[in-house]
C-alpha cells in the first residue's frame, strides 16, 4: 500500500471540492479515502504531500501518440501543404519500431504533464499497445478506419483483441473522419457498433471546409450524416468539434456524445475555435484531447486547459465566459467516461489509482485564493510534482519510472528522426 | 569566471543562427564567445551544458510584478466589474512592504520562466526596486502617470533617482493610457520626454471600447493622438496593440515606436488578438510581454510566445501565419531593445551576462528537428535548466539563488493575500 497524506484531495463526484483526507493505494486501486486513522497499517511507501494536492490524473481523449516524430518537422505552412506534403509521405516510412520508441517519448511527455491515460488513434497498434503496457501506462486505442486500409475487417480482429490483451489497454471502434472514408466503410463501421453494441468515435467537424465539403456532397453535416446511418447509435463522439450548427449540438446533446476540444491543434491548424461553453450549455459531455505532436506541437495538458477556457472569452468578448470549474472537470472526469475509463475518474475507494500530485510550493501556484483556478490559469508541467497510473509511480519530481532509460529513448528517437529526414 | 561548454549557443546578430561555440562570462557581462581554445583559464565555475542550448535572457517587456498578490483572486467575470470591483479596490490597500514580497514572488516565477529582466508598471516604485536589487534582477520601471497621482511632479524626481539607483535599476518615462489620464498631463508627460530626449510608453488601444472612445473624444485613436503632442518624438511605444488601424500601424513603423504583444492577457479579458503579422510585416518592431498575474494567471514567457504565433493562424485562417523565428527574436532581442537595454539583446562579448540554458534533455524537445520551433512551439517551464541575470545564476535545476528563502516568501505572501481577502 501507498499512502498519500498531509495534503489536500480534489474530489468531483457529486460537485467539485477540496477535502483535508488521506489516499491509500493498494495494487492498482485505492482502497481508502478519508481522514487519518488511529491505528495506521504498514505501507510500502508513505508520501508526505507536504500540503500538496492530489487530482484525478488528466484524460488525453484525443491523440495520435508516436506522432511525436514529426514535432517541429513542419510547421508554419499551409494545411494541405502540411498534411499531403509532410505528414502522409513521413507517416509512409514509420516501422513498428518507430511507432514504439515516438509512443515511448511521447507517453514520458503525458507523465510529465500530469496525463494518466490517452486516447489514441494511429497505425502499427500491435508496437502502439506494447509502448504503453512497457511504460506502465493506460490507454484506449481508437479504430481510424479510412479508405487507405486494406483490410477494414482487420478492427474487428483488434476489437477482441486488445480489449482482452491488458488490464492497461482497451480499445473502441471508430473511423478516422467522413471525408477519408466511404460510405460503405462508415457503414461497416455502424454495423461493427451495433454487433457489439459499443461507441463510435471519429474526427469530426473540424474545419470549415470539411463541413462544408459534406454538406455539399451528402446534404448532411458530418454528425446528421453519421447519425443517419446509425453510427452513434451506442454512443461515442467526435474529435475536435470545431464547426457545429446547432442542430449538430442538439444532436450530441440528446444522444449523450461526447465532443473532445483540441484547442491548440486547432489554433496551430488554423482550423478556429470550438464552442466550447455552447456545448457545454447545450448538456454535451465534453473532454479535452493534445492532438498528435506534430500539430500542437507540444503535449501538454496545462496548456490545453488553459486555452479550453480563455479561447472561449475571446471569441465571445466575455471576460466571464469559459470558466476554471468546469475545465478542469472536462480533464479529469469528463475525459475518463468519454473513452469509457468510467473507474478512473475520481479519488474514491474502488477507483484506479491514476493520479497526479500538483506542487503547490511553486512561485505561480501562490497565493492560494482558489487552487482549481490556479492550475487551469497558472500552472504549468512544472507543478506536476508526480504521476502515478494504475497504482505506480511513474513521474517523480522529473524522474520517470518507465522500466527504460530515458536517455536510450531520447538517443533512438533521435537516430530515428533523422532516418525520416532522409 | 564562468564557463559555459559541450553545448550551443543560439546567436541573433546578423541573422538567428544556433552554433557549437563556448561562453564565459566575467563578473556580469560576457567575456569570450568561440571555439574552445586550446588553453584555458581558471574558472570559478565550469557548466557542462551536456548539448543543451544558451540563449540571451527573455525580456518581458510589459508586467506589473506585485499583482501576483490577485493571481486567481476573481476571474471568469466581466471586464469592468474585474477592474472597478476588484483589481481598483484591493490595489488600494497594498502596502510597500506587500509590493516588496508580491515582487519578489513575481521575480521567481519569471526566473523559472527564463526572463532576465522586466518591463513594469505599477506602484510603489521605491519597494519595488529593493525587492529587484535584492533579488539579483534586472528590471526597467515605466511611470504609470494618470488622473488618479497625487503629485505628477514625482515622476521626474522618480526619472533621475532609478536611473541612478543601482546598476539593475532603469526608469523610462510612461502614462498609464489615454483613457485613465487628462491631457493636461498627458501633455506634461510628452514635455518631460522632450526635456530628457527620452522615449515615452503607455497601455495602448488594448480594447476596441477604448479606441472607439478616443475617437468619439478627440477624433483621433488613440496613437495618434498622443503622436500629436509629441510624446512619441523621442521613441517609445504601447504595450497590448491590439485594435490598431492601417495608420497607427504606419505611425508605428515611421517613428520605430515598439508595438508589445501580451497575447494570454487580451485572450483572459476578452480583449482580441493583436496583429503581430501585420505589425512585423509594416515594419514595427516588437516585444512580448506577460502583463500582470491578475489578468493572465501566469507570468510564463513560453505560453506568451506559444500564443504570439498560433493566435495569427487562427485569425488569419492561414497555417503559415505567425511563425517561431519572428517570435524568439521578439522575446530575446525585441524585448531588450523595446526597454533600453541595448547590452542584454544577444550573446556576444561585452554583452551583460543575461542568459537562459534550455534543457533539451526532456521529452517535449526530442526530437531535435528544429530547436526555435521546439522552444516556441513545444516548450514550456520545465525546460528552463538555469538562468542567470548580470553574470549571476539566480536559478537553477528548479532551485532559485535569490538571497532568500522561497519558502518565507510563499508563506509571507499568504499571510498578506489573506489580509486582502479580509
Amino acid at each position: 500500500m501507498i499512502r498519500f497524506y498531509n495534503g489536500r484531495l480534489l474530489r468531483f463526484t457529486g460537485g467539485m471540492r477540496l477535502t483535508d483526507e488521506e489516499l491509500w493505494t493498494d495494487g492498482g486501486a485505492i482502497c481508502y479515502v478519508g481522514p487519518t486513522p488511529a491505528a495506521l497499517p504498514e505501507f510500502e511507501r508513505s508520501i508526505d504531500l507536504g500540503g500538496d494536492v492530489v487530482l484525478p490524473g488528466f484524460k488525453n481523449a484525443h491523440t495520435h501518440t508516436a506522432m511525436t516524430f514529426l514535432r517541429s518537422f513542419a510547421d508554419d505552412m499551409p494545411l494541405n501543404d502540411w498534411l499531403y506534403q509532410q505528414v502522409f509521405p513521413n507517416e509512409a516510412k514509420l516501422t513498428p519500431e518507430m511507432v514504439y520508441i515516438f509512443t515511448r517519448l511521447g507517453i514520458m511527455e503525458y507523465l510529465s504533464s500530469g496525463i494518466t491515460a490517452s486516447f489514441d488513434m494511429y497505425v502499427k497498434n500491435d508496437a502502439y499497445a506494447a509502448a504503453n503496457i512497457d511504460s506502465g501506462f493506460r490507454t484506449v486505442i481508437c479504430s481510424g478506419l479510412n479508405n487507405f486500409d486494406a483490410d477494414p475487417e482487420n478492427i474487428e480482429r483488434e476489437f477482441l483483441k486488445f480489449n482482452q490483451l491488458n488490464e492497461l489497454v482497451g480499445y473502441r471502434l471508430g473511423i478516422h473522419a467522413e471525408y477519408t472514408t466511404s460510405m460503405e466503410r462508415m457503414k461497416y463501421m455502424a454495423e461493427l457498433a451495433h454487433k457489439y453494441k459499443a461507441p463510435c468515435y471519429t474526427h469530426l467537424s473540424e474545419t470549415e471546409s470539411e463541413v462544408r465539403g459534406c454538406v455539399e456532397r451528402c446534404g448532411l453535416t458530418p454528425p446528421q450524416l453519421l447519425d443517419s446511418i446509425g453510427f452513434f447509435d451506442y454512443g461515442g463522439g467526435g474529435f475536435h468539434c470545431v464547426w457545429m450548427s446547432d442542430e449538430d449540438v442538439a444532436l450530441f446533446a440528446q444522444k449523450g456524445l461526447w465532443a473532445v476540444t483540441n484547442p491548440c491543434s486547432n489554433l496551430k491548424l488554423a482550423s478556429g475555435i470550438a464552442p466550447v461553453d455552447r456545448l457545454l450549455d447545450a448538456g454535451v459531455p465534453m473532454a479535452i484531447g493534445t492532438d498528435g505532436a506534430a500539430s500542437n506541437n507540444a503535449l501538454d495538458f496545462f496548456r490545453e486547459m488553459y486555452l479550453a477556457s480563455v479561447l472561449q472569452k475571446v471569441q465571445s468578448g466575455d471576460a466571464a465566459a469559459g470558466g476554471a470549474d468546469r475545465v478542469l472537470e472536462m480533464a479529469c472526469v469528463g475525459g475518463a467516461r468519454a473513452i469509457g475509463l468510467n473507474d478512473c475518474d475520481d479519488l474514491a475507494v474502488g477507483k484506479r489509482a491514476d493520479l497526479v500530485v500538483i506542487d503547490l510550493n511553486r512561485p505561480n501556484m501562490r497565493p492560494l485564493h482558489n487552487i482549481a483556478r490556479n492550475i487551469v490559469y497558472a500552472g504549468s508541467k512544472e507543478n506536476v510534482r508526480l504521476t502515478m497510473v494504475n497504482g505506480r509511480v511513474l513521474y517523480e519530481r522529473g524522474e520517470f519510472f518507465i522500466g527504460e532509460d530515458p536517455e536510450r529513448i531520447y538517443a533512438e528517437a533521435e537516430r530515428m528522426a533523422k532516418a525520416v529526414r532522409g
